[in-house]
């Protein structure tokens, strides 16, 4: 049973058949392709307004170019203390952005209220310009410890965050497992509450590597496409990145597969629980859960060959992910192992 | 007709169908998978000797990081004035290096010699440290133009290379033409003559998206890794891309592909030749035909649905670049078009 | 009463002079001058050991440079939650090294201790290459709280920084005013308790706008002339940096400054102390009190003229800063409006 | 005699003496004081309109940061193949734009034309996005060949640039020598014939080290500031820098020692010319000559302690750089020992 990353899971098939079929015929490079196009008619009638998008190959290139374009090297990143921009991507906002700081939101959940963004704001620019301009914030949606904002949420906080003149900005590695979770529609997650570029992963929820730049906020005119070039992220052969989210879009694929991961969340969360001394750190809002488990417990798990990952933050924190190809007998079998452990 | 680019060529079937295989599994993200594993099994068994390899998507990628693991941010990199990192990545050599310096070289045919080499170290440095250190020379194989050096042309450029301390950097986006027309290993065309670090080129010949920076020297000790992380080209999913190469190695494929390209050429070179006032301006010895053709030609060959681009360097030039998968159907057309223009 | 900052103070009469005295000549630009030549060999001797030594103008370029001579882009720097390169110097050390990042140890009084290091080490690399590489560990001495590091207290850090394989810089901002505190040798707060590379501050201790990079390590190769140049901080006449630490280093001069300035602190301190509900937060090592007023207290000392500056981290918290030019009569201004105050 | 560089020339006397008088107070740090309120004024009166400036040590940083305020990371930097910013300063453009690109306008005299500006911009952009996006053009006054523009060049090629959107900068580290040679005023030299952005040059005409970087174009939005922190150049005792140009203004000093220093430059023209087989390169227009010396004439010179430097671009190509502090006894040594060689 292998719980460690959703990155581990496979891609939804009627992906690679579709590559497959847009195979037979060659195309325009860089992205000046058919399958391009519907693949952003498709993003645009998902997120129901006009919008810019580029296609790239990993999370990290779609934070750190969207970052790029928002904030001045000399400026400020606001982002939650477990933000994945600042604990797992080596230090790309900085490089994507010329020495852009990151500029870390303490929080009990990974989620920033819009208290939290005043407090921080307040204990920021005594020293002027000696200090880095606040130009961006940064909200993960949903959270690298499993916990969501709600529509109402993200609008507090960009409502306030636009009153210091901060664009606004969304890691959704996991967007449509929060989308999920809440039962909204995506514009409601991103423009309609104030999110001015979104990242959109969909490679943690069936596909191979596509992940979607969108920029809602028509003010912002840089010239993403140069950086996507100048960055490396500009692929030739282009539709068979962009060609990724149709079918990842058709039939509302994405919903479902992101349902089917949060639910299993829910089955390991319960069984979890059924261990004594194990407690749950965070809501499980979507396809994670976050247990503080005894070593003991841990090592009888690993041994009875259960996959999942240690965690920073507090003392035996374990991470279990769940994904849309988790199955039913990995399920049974750790219900199995957890009853002998505990009996 | 389009012969625009061998960027916009399709992608062998089996590599697809392989996709399709490896992905019934799940597999360790980051590239801690079996699959990855064998490409590097693979790669170091046809290039005959130990070797450290990481796989990206682009070609600018694969340059650019190459280029910084070996170039020091007040460093410049010696390469052709006809050369894929100076006039078509957007800057990205500057941006991943962290603002080092292009020594552009002037080429009668993007190839540089020894003596070349030798006349522009001798008209850099008297300015001291204001001049950048010159750290790296960079090669195209097959050049942007065309054209390719020899095992002997490389071995003479890399040893009066390494007099003055500057390591070597093969940029092999058509690396798989070069050997097919030279009929040599890919040893010959590296390491054995003194190539330090290489980008494999394999997207314009067969693959999806698969670059692969091969380091032979073991001397080169810069954290590759990291800086594939931090640039966002470590895909989650790493088996995907490192996958292609394996069906691209399998039976030689990358050679039989190569081969084709480069024999469409010479077709494509006969034919031009016999339009009047066409001139072969450089020697064809891969899978690219550079002509100078009177625009009133040019247009009727647009005209007639024959796609090339208009190239940079000298009044009226082209370039038309053929492929695994050009057709002999699109030849026997160009004949007849041409036939039908020069009557 | 101006106690804001030893940045505001003025300059030792003799530098001047000894400008005026060295411009009668001309001289070879670029450091290649025999004033320049004379400051190294003063410094030599000063550190009793060889060393390599560059002059800029700023801390901030002083810092940057250091770290960047050092650190890989992909790499981390250690530093204290107060360090001026973390909050003061609007990302310059991200900027100069091509984006590396700080990691922040927090402190209770802005001095790291082993155990402090040990900690953080073992809180960061869960995620591998995903997080950035520790390379460098940076010690401000003395600290932007006024504290100190005692010889032992650097040896035991270095000392378990290099077990890591972390280089050390030291931020000597106020160096001289640590050596005047401890009545220790320069060499002993510096190489010879391994510290790789200093940041030797002169300004805010009676020049003009002379900080030196001095090298210890002879391990460093980086070309840090050129890193020098291209950031812009090498002087054409060059002399006129260099030499204004010849007249600094000559008598002890700087000795008896920085003794003088700690003194003054030690006499702000006594008085803060009368008012009632005033704390001192930090232990007062060199020439600098930092100290929790009452805001009612703090506005009846600035309507009288003292001016000190607001400082983060306490609520209420206030920096005074002595220096080498601060006079007896503003000390018993200082009195007498507390005691006015007070009473 | 030493005809090197006006780089190793002296200072203005009054401009120590200034230093010495305002070291006297104490005043608020980095930039917030009224010496430097002052020289801005005077830079004000002196240009005839509103600016804004900031002051910094070195034209290299003076260039470079101007730059990096109008040209985004993706940008190129149009310039002569002479201009300073390509050949002189170790890559500083790049890094301080994020890896911007300098694109050279070859040049008979290192001056660029109207015409020449447009065959660049039409060679130029055939690969799109793959390409940098041209942003800025740099022009030097006066020249690194020490030829220069008169405001009718500078306008023309302005308004051109201006079409293809490019701001428009100007390295002017011998903008007075330009100014006393044409016998224009600054203005005319600058905004009223569209610069947008001045690096005004004053250390290699009488100051220690003090390069003001002057916005006229109030579109110019950047925060200057920030990038003057981050890079290291703002002075804590920033009147220190700023108030060298005070002196330097007052009483037309600038404009006088200019005078000068072009004088002697005739003066060493018209000597050299009489020694058979040397030719006078390019026009004599500010305080450099340029002359072709044959090897045995270059040695002679040297072995009578004639300073002078070889320079790139032709055989046997040298520098005479004469400055304000040139003196009549080293013009009269000049002509003997030259009337002895050739004798």
């Amino acid at each position: 049973m292998n719980f460690q990353s959703d990155n581990q899971s496979s891609v939804f098939p009627e992906i690679i058949d579709y590559l497959k079929f847009i195979n037979e015929d060659s195309s325009p490079a860089y992205g000046a392709d058919e399958v391009t196009k519907l693949a952003t008619k498709m993003l645009t009638d998902l997120f129901e307004t006009n919008l810019k998008v580029i296609f790239v190959s990993s999370g990290t290139a779609a934070n750190s170019i969207a970052l790029s374009s928002i904030c001045p090297p000399y400026g400020g990143i606001l982002c939650s203390d477990n933000a994945h921009i600042g604990g797992d991507e080596c230090g790309a906002p900085e490089f994507f952005t010329g020495g852009a700081k990151l500029l870390t939101i303490p929080t009990d959940n990974a989620l920033i209220t819009e208290k939290k963004l005043i407090t921080k704001m307040n204990n920021h620019g005594l020293h002027g310009i000696h200090e880095v301009l606040p130009s961006v914030i940064s909200l993960t949606q949903a959270s690298e410890l499993g916990t969501i904002y709600t529509p109402d949420d993200i609008n507090k906080v960009t409502h306030t965050a636009k009153k210091y003149n901060l664009r606004t900005h969304m890691d959704g590695a996991r967007f449509s497992n929060a989308c999920a979770s809440l039962n909204v529609k995506p514009a409601e997650l991103s423009w309609k509450n104030g999110i001015d570029i979104l990242s959109l992963g969909t490679t943690k929820n069936g596909t191979i590597s596509c992940e979607a730049i969108i920029v809602f906020n028509q003010e912002i005119i840089d010239d993403l496409e140069r950086r996507q070039k100048r960055t490396g992220h500009l692929w030739s052969k282009n539709k068979f990145v962009s060609g990724q989210i149709i079918k990842w879009i058709e039939d509302q694929n994405w919903l479902k597969a992101a349902r089917k991961a949060n639910l299993y969340a829910q089955d390991i969360m319960v069984l979890l629980k059924k261990i004594n001394n194990v407690t749950i750190e965070y809501d499980v809002d979507v396809n994670m859960v976050f247990a503080c488990i005894p070593m003991i417990i841990q090592d009888k798990l690993r041994d009875n060959n259960v996959m999942f990952n240690p965690w920073y933050g507090k003392k035996n924190l374990t991470r279990f992910v769940s994904s849309w190809d988790t199955k039913d007998t990995e399920l049974t079998s750790l219900k199995s192992i957890i009853k002998n452990i505990t009996s």
